[in-house]
């Protein structure tokens, strides 16, 4: 048995003279990049680098499109019609792309952010929204969508026929629907890193995570999700990579680099 | 002989609520559209309703990059580097692609947008970062690139090896050295509607343009830039067509079409 | 018996090149004008010119703070704390401020808009935060607080102790709890000017509405809010005027001007 | 003899998610703070929580008004009318008044940021539009103008009989004619914090700069600008404060605090 599995990252969040995030360092640690389109994070120098980054080190590629709110980084929920879902979805995607065409790359994929995420993960207007513009996009079908695990929009990409990257969360808890816990719950988050190690490789191996009641689930992990906004967060990427490795579990991003 | 000549407009500039110019009115006169991408007018849902206009009345579809100054609608001269002209002028031409390719159109060329465009004509720096940027995003070298007649930018669209469009004004007054008259100057501007066709008549079948001084100047008129946001420019558009039909020129956009 | 009204509109939504509305007549017909700040619709020099032209005609110059939404005209919930609400209401409320001061004149009242006006006519933590903000930047609480007549805005005024109009609408029908029938039912708007002039009427004299189903609930009509941004909404206002004159209804402001 | 000077420095940078500066410690050794309205940085959110700092120090409360150019950090020069200078003043001179108000506090001081700075140390009409704005804002005269020692602002706050405090770089070299060597420059700064720290002192105590060619010109020294952005900067301050205390110079800010 050979398995594999990517690592996923949200990069290119600076914008202007604003710095987030350690890109330089997150991105040695990651196999596909989701980086900011200039809506809620990012603009276009800041993508730019980004896209040469992520190219320098044969990272994917990808779109990580967001609401229309800087002051708000995208994380608030706002009341959009499925028209203008399927547009932001359009004109973000299609940004980035032209950066990407300039190193010669294509884009691997588009993983919605923030609320945009949340909203596509319930909301099956939403995600039929971002799916309809990822297929017009990309006519060919080779531009991936990742998106949470058993949700909404993995329903809708499958129906819409386009290929789905589920994505999953080593230091989030589960709910028995196999949804996330929100992070409104006090155990919501797992905080010590060995524990959340070891639901990753779990959730690999066995394609299972034990829920918050004890349960155990099956799951869907194609790719997981880290952070690279602290010291800790790339601390603990550095130390997945380690189990991943020891497990031999192959990481790799879902085109095959 | 066989006299051709392009007619470009402005279009997509409307905003959220706000609406301005009679885009389905003047699509119908025009070959060549240049529509706003986000940064100076327009929104993605504008932009979407324009691309389609533009394709269903078979006009050429043009991306119309500004400055990042909604408030002053990019007309405001702003201090910017060459490498955020780059970015600026990617990530909008690519943004305006992706609606174009959904309608199984290609772009077919670039024009910038008030201060840009007027930094791009006397600013080499500013025009070669343009071309840059349009030579780097179509790789085929299809794209086309609009500009003042006789200005920096045509230079450095012929020195970067780019197709470029040299656009002129029926309404307004040039200086012997073939610049356009400053619209600080009380003759700038051409009132008369018959004076303004007869200019652009001329410019088109001799390719000379009656400079203010009275001498006449060699001017390339592949394209003339008319307006659409009043009824009376709808008429003038109207009878510049009238004219140029009378004088058996033929219209059609740089493609052909 | 002496009957007074106040009549308002939402003026100043102009922004940058782009014009809405025909303030300079709605102007006219008023006695409260409801400025944009900024945030979803005007700009800093609109609201220059709108509060010179309140302070002209002797309107009350009231703030509309809305939602950090230009491309959505404020008219898209979005999900804000309370202390974020607080704050908006603050920076708005206090930039229309300086301008009115400038013109010799105080504040006469904030009216939230869009999103933000049906939030607070719902939700009491969104509407308390909107109180307090009132209620901190008026420390002799002279300020006025607009406000949907008998939602939990009017109450959560009351329980701050600041003073309110409550505001009817001529053109929109109410549901048995008082409330507003919703735009998205087909009853919602009441077409027939005719019909709506009685409706008003009725509300200013008897403090009673006929609800949908018929029944008549009770309602305090101090304001009436009227829209000026078409030639129909004007000649509305103005058959609304001759209707209150003829029933001897005093039209005022709040602050008896 | 009994010296005394302000030292003041630019805080509230910060902006939703995105985090600048080290406000925190930086505002326990300064007299005066200038902080960011919303336009080239901060937000309402941080000015309210900036405005409570300076409050809780009993730092003076300052406008630090600028272009509405959030991507370039205000830091662009734009092509603004003198008109629009005046309204982006009161907008946001205005809007960080009305935080000021709720801690019962007065605005001390308007200082313009960035390129609007630059502008109206060189431009009179950019100057005169400043000075306009802060007379008008505050009728009795008590609102305080920063402004680069020699400057046209200077100038122009004298000739508006507004009162000027001029401020100085203790890390800038200065030119003959008193203005500050351009950044493009290779000696514009002074790098050594020794060397910075002793122009300071003697700018203060001799009212003397040396400027880069040896001679001696006047200058005057009310205030000092520093920087809080880095640990260095942070050092550099506590550093001039200790020259200033064994100098027996007075640190306190124009209003006596």
């Amino acid at each position: 048995m050979n398995l594999t599995v990517d690592v996923n990252s949200d990069i290119g969040e600076s914008f202007g003279v604003y710095k987030i995030g350690q890109d330089e360092e997150v991105i040695k640690h990651i196999t596909s990049a989701n980086i900011a389109c200039g809506y809620h994070a990012g603009d276009h120098n800041v993508m730019h680098q980004t896209v040469a980054l992520a190219a320098k080190y044969g990272v994917g590629i990808g779109a990580h499109p967001g609401l229309q709110d800087l002051p708000g980084f995208g994380r608030r929920k706002m009341e959009v019609t499925p028209e203008e879902v399927y547009n932001m979805t359009v004109y973000q995607v299609s940004a980035i792309q032209g950066f990407a065409n300039i190193y010669g790359h294509r884009l691997q994929h588009v993983k919605p952010h923030g609320a945009l995420y949340n909203m596509a993960a319930k909301d099956r207007s939403v995600a039929d929204a971002i799916c309809q513009a990822v297929k017009d996009i990309s006519k060919d079908g080779s531009l991936l969508l990742f998106a949470l695990a058993g949700s909404e929009l993995v329903k809708s990409a499958h129906y819409a026929g386009i290929k789905v990257v589920e994505e999953v969360f080593a230091d989030r808890t589960y709910q028995p629907d196999g949804t996330l816990t929100p992070r409104s719950q006090p155990d919501a988050v797992i905080h010590d890193p060995h524990v959340a190690v070891t639901q990753a490789i779990q959730m690999v191996r066995e394609g299972l995570v034990t829920a918050v009641d004890g349960s155990r689930i099956p799951i869907v992990a194609d790719s997981i999700c880290v952070h690279g906004d602290s010291d800790h967060a790339l601390q603990f990427v550095q130390m997945l990579r380690r189990a991943l490795s020891e497990h031999r579990i192959n990481v790799k991003n879902p085109t095959g680099v």
